[in-house]
């Protein structure tokens, strides 16, 4: 099995490399990295050329794209005959004929699609939506985000700005790189980088970019197209790990135990919720694993339909290459 | 007129001494610090030891308590014949004879107030209801809240933890002071330090002391007993200034415009709201100012009843000092 990566030596890139082999077992597998130009990466991998692989695009059978939507685009007029493109960027996620999955949740769409094109969701929707998934049963009325996410989500350059600014904090702040984030980051908090984007009815630029993603994405993956769900998407001195304040009104009424155990059974969950100890959810908690943490699970004080609920979880890895590892494996194994 | 601070070396205190003159006018005003013990501080202010200065405390018009609880109590045994307190810590909040103010919101509370003592609230919850306030005519019926809190809300202690770890963040994790949070808060976000309070029910601890707080504040502040209000309280590693995203569902349908104008009016608020310059409300924008700054203003995508923005107060100065000197001056000026 032949799989390759393309934005190979960014943050999302390198990590797919990195977690490939523990995720498809390293068993006839071979990794290709692609990127702009050709180089090889201070570790001695080899990476092609995009623009000038094609004959080597067309000889992988699985294709991850962590580059940007233009890259995702041009690579799907470029798959083999038996190949598949699992896409990380935003180019087909909204697609009608296109799966947006995250395969705890909606791996079965899987099972029968024809297509050669899989889209991987935006970091913070799918670590939301194992979360949101687990209460599905309970019928989702509404849910309330904020969010609290990490400089990496901004790719090498946000994070190295961040580390910069770590490097410096005790020095005049007006010296300090802010290209990426247009203010400092350490010591601060900021609403999300991404662009604001035109709003409905075409007015206003109120929302950001992400907080869009959050909205249509959830729906799309949760299959619930009329969900009532806002986010507020901001980003904190954080290296990597996004965590989330999730707020849901439920239908049905249900205790704590119950709850409990519906996150409990959810598939890529870990409950991490000890208030006596003061255990919760956190980035540096949630970095470097596979599973969405969640925590600070309670009633609302005065309604008793109403759930409270914290979840971090890592934006590189279940958020990026992790769930398009997983996606991939999901359609080799369906042979 | 001779001012009293207690507990003048925490970190609320030292902002209460600074700022006296600048609020209250430097014309006739005394100020005299309490603390534990008897010291001079760095730049040469006298310091009393509180238990040992009855007569120093009787002496005072007025005294803002910058200690805990048990100050606080022992404190209202001791005032003179004509001295108020103003209390900052949270002894006398919930009192039903005791009113809870936020000048903007709530001043009128002391026009006809006879008792002695007056409660300063919660830095959270008075950020918030200075906001909320503007939005009262036109129904508030629920409030949704993430809070983004800093380190020096947890006093002294916390800053020089934060600090610390800022100064070590590339050395190993397990050589970190973290006793006042528990884990680092530096690259991090944890859920409040505050203690975990038992439920209504009595059967768990699921909220920390800080999110009761803001609940049970804010409806006494905003006089709406019944504003289904929720919080989570994290904290993020900020040095100053706390921020809050904060979801409010209307009773009334209002456009933008509105919106924004009644944000505009509010005594104490300050809309810093550009979303094509990507300028918003940040925790480093709003430190070392007494206004409170609001953005990220917008409808909510689905529902017009819904709005959404994103607040940033200095928890020392609004939250805490200026909102206590504030209340000194009210009780001054009506004579």
């Amino acid at each position: 099995m032949k799989l390759g990566i393309v934005g190979a030596t960014g943050v999302v890139g390198q990590e797919a490399w990195r977690l490939a082999s523990e995720i498809l077992g390293a068993k006839d597998l071979e990794v290709v990295g692609f990127a702009s130009t050709a180089r090889t990466t201070d570790d001695g991998k080899n990476i092609h050329a995009l623009e000038e692989s094609v004959e080597e695009i067309q000889s992988c059978d699985f294709v991850i794209n962590a580059a940007n939507a233009d890259q995702a685009k041009w690579l799907s007029g470029k798959l083999g005959p038996n190949s598949f493109l699992v896409d990380n960027s935003s180019a087909f996620r909204m697609n009608e004929d296109i799966p947006l999955v995250v395969p705890e949740v909606n791996g079965h769409l899987l099972s029968d699609y024809s297509g050669k094109i899989v889209a991987n969701p935006n970091c913070t929707a799918a670590i939301l939506c194992v979360a949101m998934n687990a209460l599905k049963p309970f019928g989702l009325k509404r849910a309330v985000v904020s969010t609290y996410q990490a400089a990496s989500g901004a790719g090498l350059p946000g994070l190295e700005e961040l580390k910069s600014q770590l490097r410096q904090w005790d020095s005049p702040v007006d010296t300090w790189n802010t290209e990426v984030f247009g203010e400092p980051l350490i010591l601060n908090v900021l609403s999300h980088n991404s662009m604001a984007r035109m709003d409905p009815d075409g007015e206003a630029f109120l929302y950001n970019d992400e907080e869009f993603k959050v909205v249509e994405e959830s729906q799309k993956i949760l299959d619930l197209k009329d969900l009532w769900i806002s986010a507020t998407c901001v980003r904190v001195p954080v290296i990597r790990a996004h965590a989330e304040s999730v707020t849901v009104d439920l239908e049905k009424e249900v205790n704590l135990d119950t709850i409990q155990e519906a996150f409990a059974q959810a598939p890529g969950l870990k409950i991490v919720d000890e208030p006596l100890k003061r255990s919760f959810p956190s980035p540096q908690k949630a970095q470097d694993q596979d599973d969405v943490l969640v925590g600070r699970i309670r009633q609302d004080l005065l309604h008793k339909k109403t759930w409270h609920f914290f979840i971090a979880g890592d934006q590189l890895r279940k958020g990026a290459a992790t769930n398009a590892l997983q996606i991939v494996k999901v359609l080799r194994d369906r042979g």
